[in-house]
């Protein structure tokens, strides 16, 4: 199954994607969150589709990100060794973790919002695991239980804030609309291969990350495993995987996100993503 | 007014500690959660308060923290510089930000537990704030208006997965029950000055910690006003503002905690923790 959210910031509403129509069912459902995820909700979601007669959303006003707030957006990072090595860093021996703040979180095509001061904003395809029930202390063999399915995010970063301004990258990571998430959540099911699968990033056309699963250093189940011997996930949760090289930061100048500068990016199986960056208003 | 939170774990109901008495607001709020501060429920609070007829809780089962999951936990690193000593880390020029899982939230008088595999499990008194309003690019001078009032934290800390697990601090951050938060939301007009309040801690009977919020680096105005820099924060969220020196990982030998140890801790105006270490048994 493909859960979308679909209506203005703040009202989405659960939706589900077959083939290319978007159906209803936000009656039977009250959101794609921590709540729904804890009470079986997917397996409700199939029976309620296997019922048929949804209603179709002929007219998509605004896709939001394809699961609610979750308790912690939690991301590895320098995960392929490319991009560890065009940042500078050394190839990590054991998963490196940060949060990403979860007002961050947008749709898959709202606009990124340059914060104030930032010269240096970046982008950064990556593959996030949304979880499924409770996971503490998981065994690797059993990692794959705990997911629900998976999703695309582009993982915004401001690099001065993240690398500059002392400390954590903690600053660099939570600004508001950094975290789009989407457009759908397929469920396990739907992907046969999670370490095969291809994935880029262009900015305004011309591509700069390409990659694949395939190619991470910590794979999913081993993710998944580690983070739970540090903290309880919890339904609903969001793991992002890392990015791979091609990020802004890895060239020479480096290249930063500029005031109507469009990011398109997209993963097999995961769908697109289209993000405009303009300049923060207050 | 002081908000505390009763009843079993995840099964908390609202209520208000007035002298020594708790008396139940559950009739009138659902929880001190991001939706009562965000709908004026201080006012609201306030107005029930007035009014009286409240029904006086006799028996205090178990205190919960004392506001509901936040959006995010926010601390602030190496904001005393004799802590900044002790750890032999530098005085920070501008605040160091990390997050604690939300996870991790805990009552002020619950176990604590010391996570698998865990020999460094550290304390550290501190002095939280509570965001009252959705708080973006916030100027110090306008700091108070977005506060809802303050408590005291326990920010447990594991050492070894702070600091020697590679990245970030996240992992020695958010083990479950590590951010105990109460035992109650002191509101803004309870505290005369912020500025100006002892705090201690002792382990065993033993004093280990003992400082005054006049030795904060960054001060109030200025975390909340420097965090809304980097993130929007949102009504009940929570930033620990630091702790002061005397933790286990400042002594030579270090010492921490091990299962049966007593952690008690206080603060002038926001009341005392008491927390037990056990051993996680899984």
């Amino acid at each position: 199954m493909k859960l979308v959210r679909i209506g203005a910031l703040g009202k989405e509403k659960p939706a589900v994607l077959i083939g290319e129509q978007y159906f209803d069912v936000s009656e039977h459902f009250a959101d794609f969150n921590e709540s729904f995820f804890e009470n079986d909700g997917l397996a409700k979601l199939e029976a309620v589709l296997a019922k048929g007669g949804l209603k179709e959303i002929k007219e998509v006003s605004r896709l939001g990100s394809c699961v609610a707030r979750p308790s912690k957006i939690i991301c590895v990072g320098l995960n392929y060794a490319d991009h560890a090595k065009e940042t500078g860093a050394a190839i990590p021996t054991e998963p490196i973790l940060f949060f990403k703040s979860t007002t961050a979180l947008s749709g898959p095509n709202d606009d990124v919002i340059i914060p104030k001061n930032s010269e240096k904003t970046d982008w950064e395809v990556e593959f996030a695991i949304v979880i499924g029930k409770k996971a503490s202390y998981v065994e690797e063999k059993d990692a794959y239980d705990y997911i629900a399915g998976y999703c695309l995010h582009n993982d915004i970063s401001e690099r001065a804030f993240q690398l500059e301004r002392g400390g954590n990258w903690s600053k660099g990571k939570g600004c508001d609309t950094f975290a789009p998430l989407g457009p759908f959540l397929a469920t396990k099911d739907e992907i046969e291969d999670v370490h095969n699968l291809n994935m880029w990033l262009d900015v305004n056309g011309k591509r700069f990350q390409t990659s694949n699963t395939n190619q991470l250093i910590f794979n999913v189940p081993q993710v998944v495993s580690y983070i739970s011997q540090f903290m309880t996930l919890l339904p609903g949760d969001v793991i992002s995987t890392g990015t791979p090289h091609g990020v802004g930061l890895g060239f020479n100048p480096p290249i930063y996100l500029k005031a109507g500068d469009v990011m398109t990016l997209g993963m097999d199986g995961l769908g697109e993503q289209r993000q405009k960056g303009i300049r923060y208003e207050g």
